[in-house]
Parts: C-alpha cells; structure tokens; sequence
C-alpha cells in the first residue's frame, strides 16, 4: 500500500518517451513501436477463437481430475507445439478428486416441485435413495452465523442472497461466492444435514444452476450442497412465504473420490537476452462440468496464447521469455496456482511480471499492477499504448495477477490486473451456458491484444518491476 | 374475406357515439360508460396474478393425462368457485395420452458431447439403452422434402433452421412450428430412424431446449423426435462442418400410452337479458411439462377469469353471459378447443363473440376481428375505448379467436384476435424457463383490462357479432 502515493505522482511523469535513467524501469522506444504494431495485428488475428472454438469443440467440459482433464493436456500440447513455442511441457499438481454422478431434487410439501439444481464441489452425497428434511432460510451468512445450532440441526439450510449485474462483478466476492464457499461449512458444524442457495448468478429469469465450489475440505465434515436455478429459488421462496412447513427432497450422488495428479501444462517463447526471465501470463484449462469452459477459462489460455502466438512470429524474441501457463484445476480452489507458486518460489525473481486471464471473455476495461515504485513509469509506458484499446489504467489500485498466478503473487511476483467487463460474466459462470456462442470474436481480440502489448512490452523492459522483493504478499489484489 | 373491403369503411365511420339503428350492430353510451371504468380497474387488479402466481406455485406443471392434470381442474375449480361465477363445470375431452420418463443425448463421434435436449410430443421412444446413428442435415424442411429415401434411410435427420425474435412471433409459424410438427413424419415416412431440430426458440444463448407437439399421429408411424437447445445445435453443426460423419445417441425414454378423458374447465357469468347468449373467453390449462406453464398458458386463464371478475362486481350482470373456458389438452393439438367446437357447433349463434389468449403476458398492441361488416361499429366501439392502453384495430386483418376458440371460430363463431407482443415469448415457450417471473405484473393488468372492455361491451351490444352464419370458416386468422 505504500508504493501508491508515490506511484500516482510517477505514473503522470510516464510516457511512451521517457528517457531511461539507471532507478527507473522503462520501454524502450523500438520495443513502444513493435507493441503498437501487434496491437493492430491482433485486432485481425483469429488464432484465439479457433482455439478456444477447437478446445470447446473438440474437448468441452473439463472436470478437474475427470475423463476429459488428461485428454484436454494432451489436446493443448498438441495445439502448442505446432504453433512455433520453443518449449511444451507439464508440471505436476495433485488434488483431491470429486465426481459427480447424478443429481435432483424437489419441493415435497406444500407443494410439489421440481427443483433444478447442480450440487457444489466438495458436496458430500446423500444416502442412497436422497434425504427429505424441512428447510430452514436464512437472510444472509451472517444470520446464518448468527444462528443457535438448534434452528439447524437435522434441517436443511437455505441461503437466497440474488446478486446483481455490476461491470466489476463486485457481487460475486460480496455476496455469491461467500454464500457458496463459506456457507455450506458453517451450517454443516451447526447440525445442518444439507445446505442449498440461490445459484451464485446474475440470470434471474434461467433455470439453469450455478455449480462452484464449496469450503469443504475434509470429507468427514462434508454435507451435501446443492445450487438452485433462480427461478427455482423464487419459487421456494413462494413456498416459504406461505407460512406452511417446506420439505425438500435432495439425491446427489457426488463426491470426493481419491486423489488425482494432473498438471499445468507450460508453454515457453524463449528469452533473446534472459534466459532465466519470463514474462507469465496464462487461465486455466479445468472447467465445471455442466458447460464447455468456454468463457471460464478456454478464453483465458485462447488469449494468452493468442499474444504469445503473435510476438513468437516477430523475428526475433523479446530480452526476456513468455511463458504461458495453462493451469490445472483452478475451479476447486487454485490448486494449480498452488502448486505453480510452491514449485517457483525460489526463482520468483525469474517471474518478472505475470497477468492471468479468468474472467470471460469481454473487454477489459482497466489496468492496475502491484510493482516496484521504480517500475511505475514502464507501466505508464504500456498504458499509453493499450489506451487506444479502451483500457484506463488505475495507479492506485493494486494488481492482483488474477485467480491462479495470485498464489505466485503472493510469494513475490510482480503482476498486474487486467480487468475485464463482467456484466454478463455472472450469467453465464459455472452453468451449462458456458459455451462457445457466449464468446464475442472482436472482445476477444481486443484481449489478445492487451496481453500481447504488456507482456511484450515487460519482455523488452530495462530493469524489473520489483519480483523477488517480497513486497506484494497480501497487498488484499488477489482476484 | 370479401368482408373485409366494406369493413375498413365502416370503421373509419365506427364511433363510440353511433346512433343505434336496426341492421347495425353498437354499443350503448351506458355500456361505453362502465367499459370504460372497468378499463381503469383492471390496472389496479391484482386478481389475474394472484391466479396464476397460485396455480404455478400450488400445481405447477401441467402435462395434458398427466398427474397434475385432474388435480389442476380441481384445483381451478374450486378457486372458481370462490369467485362469485354463476356457474363452474366441465366438459368431457378425451385424447391420446403420451408420457415423457426420461430423455438424454449425446454426439458421440468425432467428438463426444452432452446434449441438452427435449423429446418433442407425440415422439416415440429408442429401444431399450437408446439408438446411434449418423446424423443427416437440411437446411430446411423443404429440402427434406426434397431429399430422396435413401439419403435419409436409417440416419438421424436434423433440421437447423433459427427462428428470430419479432413482436408478431412470426418465425414460429414460418419455421418453428413447421420444422417441428411436419418434419418428423416427413423424415419417418423417408426411413429416419430419429428426427433431432434446433430448438423452436428464439433464447439463441440458453442451453434450454424447446418441447412441443410432433405431427405424428399413429404410434406405428412414429419415430423417436427430440430438440435441442440452440447452443448445442450450434455444437452440432460444427461437429457437421469438420466434414466427418457424426453419430449421435439419443435414449428417449417416451411414448403414446393409451387414452385419457380429462375436461374443459368452465366458469359462466349469467346474461340479465340473453340466458342462452355467451362471450367466449380463456386459455389453455394444460402446459407442458418441463416449465410451470406460467406464460402458456397460466397467464391466458389468468387474464379471462381476471376481466370475467371485474364484470362479477358489477351491481349487475351484462345483457349476455360470460364464459370463462380453461381448455385441456391445447398443447398436443387442440384437443379441447376442438372438442368444444364439436359439443357447441349446433348452439354456435349462442357464442355471440370469442377470443383466448395464449401467446404470453406481455401488452396486446393490436386487435382485430371476424365479424358481420354490420357488427363493424360496434368493433370500432370497443377499438376506441381500447385504444388508451396502446391497443391499435386493423379493421383490415381477420380475427381468429386465439388457439382453441379457432376451432369453434371454424364453424361460425365470430372472433376477435388480440395480438400480444411477442417479442420475448419464444425464448421461453415450451421449456424449463416457462415460470411466474416471466409475467410482467403491469403488462398483465393492461391484458385484463383489453378482455375486461372488449367483452362486457359485446354483452351489452345491441345486435350481434355474426355467429352462426357459417361465414367465417377458413378466414385464415386461426393462430
């Protein structure tokens, strides 16, 4: 927090011209140039969406430690090596694995209804056969927390908080991923036998559930968790309004399953000048079930390997190296980041600058980096050149380095955020609507874009951006 | 239509102060008076959305010889019978029953994928563990037409024509609806072992697939018929364009199931003047099964009993009766409406004027009318105290009377049409999304307050509409 008075200041100094001087990191003036010109090639450049059309089409959903999470590594490896990266490869992550089965549930009393719904990662199951028990709502998590033990035990807990449409998605951290994470486990030691909620999305009007992951961590503790529609919520909603005893049917046949080992899978451009530095960039390969991981996160490793794709067919490589890191199993809780942070930690001086993309595939909006003071003029720098792009960069805000590169972040990684436009993101996040159709070709290639002009522009930098100082843990950016 | 010449003349001269004279039929000043108060109540009723808020909430789906089929007559009719109607009863309809178990597909070459998908009605089942076959596709349903027997003989036909969304709904009856009922018994009678289509729906992003009525109408003939959701017909078609053969497995587990007699539900305001005179109006209580039937058709009944209740509250009942008919079965064919037709042909000048709704909830922008040129004034009546909710008259455009009504309609009843926007209802006609959020509360009361005006005007008409003289079958205007 305390490099953002001084990099205010420093960021109006920056210019695409500034003169290098040995405390300051900056651009230089061919590497300005080469930035602008694939600024303007990536607008017309389509390799982004025919990978993420290919990897929808040809893999489609990608369940961490499911059928598809070996067959997609192998896809994507394939995909890579023939697109002119210097080096492909894996580096192992292991995780608890969790399967879904089958999974439905109704409304017995008052009134019958079907429910659609999707059972939350880290759900337990139910008995064989389901379990019928009478719902008990409450208003928010906090009156959840509030709560004696007795209201929960052997009900069914509800949770209804709707979110709203916000650019910034703000209502997913505020209000549906804590109802879904932190939720299930504190009715589960309150005595609940199963914990549902409004679906974790901005589509009022769909039946269509919002899977995601839950806080279970141990087994033994787990209760089944399920999401419903919106729709559905309201007319649970209805029934609770009646004043009438609400009886639930659940029968999820889901559930931890072992362990798994999968992989990030890595894709290098090799530095000219350093050969130990890398610029990273990247999203993750897993993806709910229910869709084909279109916007979460086949864009996310489309775009980035689109930028890289770009500066690989310059003639000659950046000072530093690209690595773009596919990353495995994001959607349980980063457990590829994890193990991308604990295996780098070390060389974290190596990982100059990095920016993950896990947020759709709409436009971005606005920049902001979490950087040495020294280094704010370089990313003045690069955001001269994306403001064309429609990107405002924000020197008072800290950048995170999005959801899977947070964790390296967190052990010194310099990084920046690219936010990217999350109005509709929210309808479409961890349902069987993510698919291809909800990927617009011309906001895709204006991501492409930014990810190719910063993490070109960041390879061809004199001096660091401040990576290995140990000063950007906890600087509250993660995404 | 030789009528309509004459009647656009009459309506220019229609006012709603036309002095009575023998051969024409109008309106008296006192009629034009309480239509007009009633208009301005109707906006402040909330009668119509308790109604169908009840009957989705407390009944739900409707699936015509389903389990809710009985219980949502009941249900009905005892809510009927707290509202101060005359007269609450039924009428015998007796049809083909067909019952839907289970349904799933799948693409399983080139590349394997979930299908989100919907037997269609009237559909066969696959064979016990499914059917795979290569998959067959037309551009449209005349290219079928076209294609020879042994193109289609034994493969899976698919049929991908997209409807667009427009206030008349239009492309439902230009491809929708065509390409779902008359494709299927076109494909079987060529040798298709399964029919698949793109959804009858204009929701282009949902991962909702769209039900409806097939044209078979001989179990023998019948082949197993399903839809898919716009998204995955998306997926389907570029699995087709990678120009390998693709295979799909479809396991629907559906079929004809002997017959079922269930009943027309209705609900009569007495005539003071006219004991065997009637104006006509209602919906559809069935609905399909996968949704609430909130818009198709709760909404329809919902909006007749809410007019006919206004009318109740008045300190005396109209010149004619007021028949509220809630018909069964509309959805696999029109079996109620055709059943009513049949038991009222010989009484038909006894239907003095009809109209159902049954295309939604939202506004009605447009009226229209079958009837005697000499009823034209008393049209242009109604046409002028309904213009103040945005409700325009086409003198020049015939009036069906809606989906059932068009069959008594066919044999001599006169009819309006009250066309509503339709704009939004095709993204959710016939799925899951079928529910109570999908009702605009203030659109709702301005639909009460067109059938609340139109049909306490033509009870109080002097003259009458035209019924009886067989002058308005095959006018084109069924809808």
């Amino acid at each position: 927090m305390r490099y953002l008075i001084l990099a205010g200041a420093l960021a109006l100094a920056g210019t695409a011209t500034l003169p290098a001087y040995a405390a300051t990191t900056h651009i230089p003036d061919a590497a300005v140039k080469t930035a602008i010109q694939l600024r303007k090639q990536a607008r017309h450049d389509d390799t982004a969406y025919q990978l993420v059309r290919d990897l929808t089409t040809q893999v489609g959903p990608r369940l961490a430690g499911g059928a598809n999470d070996a067959k997609a590594r192998a896809w994507l490896m394939a995909r890579l090596q023939k697109m002119g990266f210097d080096r492909v490869y894996t580096e192992p992550v292991s995780y608890p694995k969790w399967v879904r089965r089958s999974e439905s549930g109704a409304i017995v009393s008052p009134y019958r209804q079907h429910l659609v719904l999707s059972a939350l990662g880290y759900s337990a199951g139910t008995p064989k056969g389901g379990l019928t028990a009478e719902v008990v709502a409450f208003k928010n998590l906090a009156a959840l927390k509030a709560a004696p033990a007795a209201k929960v035990r052997g009900k069914i807990v509800y949770l209804g908080q709707a979110m709203h449409r916000f650019r910034d998605g703000r209502d997913y951290g505020r209000i549906g991923s804590p109802q879904r994470v932190a939720g299930p486990p504190i009715a589960a030691a309150k005595g609940a036998v199963a914990y549902i909620l409004r679906s974790a999305g901005t589509d009022m009007h769909e039946r269509i559930a919002h899977t995601g992951v839950t806080g279970f961590t141990d087994p033994a503790k787990a209760i089944p968790a399920a999401a419903l529609s919106n729709p559905d919520a309201d007319q649970l909603e209805r029934e609770l309004a009646s004043g009438q005893p609400v009886r639930v049917h659940l029968d999820l046949d889901v559930g931890f399953d072992g362990r798994y080992t999968g992989a990030n899978v890595v894709a290098e451009l090799d530095g000219s000048r350093y050969p130990h530095q890398f610029i990273d960039m990247g999203g993750h390969l897993d993806s709910w079930d229910p869709g084909t991981g279109a916007i979460d996160d086949g864009a996310g490793i489309a775009i980035a390997v689109g930028a890289a794709h770009l500066i690989a067919q310059l003639p000659q490589r950046p000072a530093r190296g690209i690595r773009v890191i596919a990353f495995a199993n994001e959607e349980f809780g980063l457990w590829g980041g994890k193990a991308y942070a604990r295996a780098h930690a070390k060389d974290v001086t190596g990982h100059v600058l990095g920016s993950e993309s896990d947020l759709g595939a709409d436009r971005i909006y606005r920049m902001s980096a979490s950087v040495k003071p020294e280094a704010r003029p370089a990313v003045a720098q690069i955001a001269t050149v994306l403001k064309p792009l429609g990107v405002a960069y924000d020197p008072k805000r800290p950048g995170g380095g999005g959801s899977d590169l947070s964790q390296i972040h967190g052990v010194g990684m310099a990084a920046l955020s690219l936010s990217q436009d999350a109005t509709r993101y929210f309808d479409w996040h961890h349902t069987s609507n993510d698919t291809l159709d909800k990927i617009d070709r011309d906001a895709l290639t204006q991501n492409v874009a930014v990810y190719a002009v910063w993490s070109y522009m960041a390879a061809q930098a004199k001096g660091d951006f401040g990576s290995g100082r140990g000063a950007f843990a906890g600087d509250g950016a993660g995404e």
